[in-house]
């Protein structure tokens, strides 16, 4: 596959964002959703930040208090025998050591700009902040899809009782309509189509299970965009492969005159990220055409390999042009990159599946 | 709280219902939904099949196949290294073992009937079986909302990639509709408003979260009972009391003048399931208003207590008679137990919910 990555790579990263308060230092500006809006490129950074603790015993976790609608920052010792806070993101209580206790950082959504698509000035205000019961961790990882004039911004709310993915809606990039919860948890990685298909609205999505099953992704229905139904498993892991183990949706599937695209993240059980497609019926997305092989972007470059967690390609929006495929992502949990593919080629690549 | 078991009980058990095909044995009629249809009440009963197997070596995991539309028996050596078989219910993958890998019986839904509410005569065959690839483990614990002339059955739907709740529907109990998954995985314990409400269908439900959270019962809205949304956590575990390790919806949720009424059972962390009672706003079920601090009914009878998995007391439907509840109820994972309880008195029972 050619990958033509944009010389300007990274994009964006942290040093590029200012913290929004004081005493936090910002650890990400990735996982971006992108949308066209006025004759620019819109990148939906999901910004990490860290408040900066003053002892280096003590970990300050970020917590959203719906009542006094101001972060709480709970003060954790490190010698705290309880918790284990080996992974970075997140703070493991021992006693439940498959879950998560807290956050090391509050993830909001913080507009970047752009003419030409390769660089882009940050917004100096958040622009979806954490602001509900089940958004106190923090909001991450939009997409946006683009419905006539209306923008669907939807992404993962983040909360002790779970992970759901929640909506918002824009015409203007300034204010905002809450939809709620449209997927209960755990769920994320929803990607909802640009149009109806047969006369239904679908999205992708990717529940993480716990009494059996793997992170894949499923296909649900819906005739408003706020209610879904009609559930379906749609692709799955497998052995031995760039994706076994764990897949979820990428961009928003975009029409091809073979069927519709989804580019859509892989990673094995060793935390490695790549990027590949699958292709989907035209008139019912829950039937799979084809699929990847091999990925199409995977982790080389120097900022993809190295960062808060590295190895990682994950992108959340593209923009297609003729053949020309546009993707902007999110490298190693910590900044934006981009790239372009040719889509004949991503299609050529594709394998049947049966 | 006084409780009225009746003398009956338990009103049915496994050796009153046939296998549904040779070489099975029956190991549970349990955890059925009610419903009061042309003059009879209907026990739709969970009922859980076991392969017999020829040599007790040897466990043997059903499957349903649907290629060829039948069960396939999984042989699995008792010495397997791999397999963890301490649990009755489920057989574990030692390498993933928060996961099961199969369950050792296949569950389907029959109907029982009864003139009298007391003395029921099960029929010859299966009435929900399981037909698709989200339901080759099984279907499990119905409940039934009656809504105008219209029974809709939704039930957990279990497969290798999840627990999900899929609804048919029927208006004669002998034909049924599919309405497919109405809840992705990994989710169960739904209960159906049985009217709109504030011209909003409601459902509870009982997401299982893998991230962070616990089994706790949440809310959603719709408009044609078939998509979803709206999701809003509703009530969680409370620590020390009779509901700290699970929770989720039980009966119908029925009209009273303080509010709507739930019946939901409650587990501590050592699986000792019992019923109590939750009250939620007249006009948005959203808000609760008060909860049992006690249950109103524990594990006490001794088919209660000792069974394939005992100490539980697991009610999926109730019939309302002015002041009385008759609440029909798993019990120990095994039989159908009913009592009668004082509606008045499980309202007065209640402490309110700040």
């Amino acid at each position: 596959m050619n990958v033509y990555r944009y010389e300007e790579n990274p994009l964006l990263t942290p040093l590029d964002v200012k913290p929004h308060r004081d005493n936090f230092e910002v650890i990400g500006a990735f996982n971006a959703g992108i949308a066209s809006y006025n004759n620019e490129i819109i990148m939906l950074l999901r910004v990490a930040e860290r408040p900066i603790s003053p002892d280096p015993d003590i970990v300050l976790a970020p917590v959203y208090n719906t009542a006094t609608q101001d972060l709480d920052l709970i003060e954790l010792r490190l010698d705290d025998e309880r918790y284990d806070f080996s992974d970075p993101r997140v703070i493991r209580n021992k006693s439940k050591s498959a879950t998560f206790e807290y956050l090391t950082s509050i993830s909001y959504l913080r507009i970047a700009r752009s003419k030409d698509g390769h660089r882009f000035t940050v917004d100096e205000k958040p622009f979806v902040y954490p602001s509900h019961s089940l958004e106190t961790f923090g909001v991450e990882d939009p997409r946006i899809t683009q419905i006539g004039d209306t923008y669907y911004i939807y992404y993962s709310a983040v909360s002790p009782v779970g992970v759901g993915e929640s909506m918002v809606s824009t015409t203007d990039f300034v204010n905002t309509t809450y939809h709620g919860m449209i997927f209960g948890p755990d769920n994320k990685d929803v990607l909802i189509f640009p149009e109806k298909v047969n006369g239904k609205y679908y999205a992708l999505h990717r529940p993480t299970t716990k009494s059996t099953g793997n992170p894949e992704m499923w296909i649900a229905e819906s005739d408003n965009l706020l209610y879904w139904g009609n559930h379906k498993h749609l692709i799955g892991l497998r052995e031995g492969m760039w994706d076994s183990g764990r897949i979820g949706g990428g961009c928003v599937p975009f029409k091809t005159e073979r069927g519709w695209l989804e580019l859509y993240h892989g990673a094995t059980l060793e935390h490695r990220y790549c990027m590949g497609a699958v292709l989907l019926d035209l008139n019912d997305p829950s039937k799979v055409i084809a699929r990847s092989g091999k990925p199409i972007l995977e982790p080389e470059a120097d900022y993809e390999k190295k960062g808060f967690f590295g190895d990682v390609v994950f992108a959340c929006g593209a923009l297609v042009e003729g053949d020309v495929v546009k993707m902007y992502y999110g490298v190693a949990d910590t900044s934006m990159a981009a790239c372009e593919l040719s889509l004949q080629e991503i299609l050529d690549s594709l394998e049947p599946v049966v």
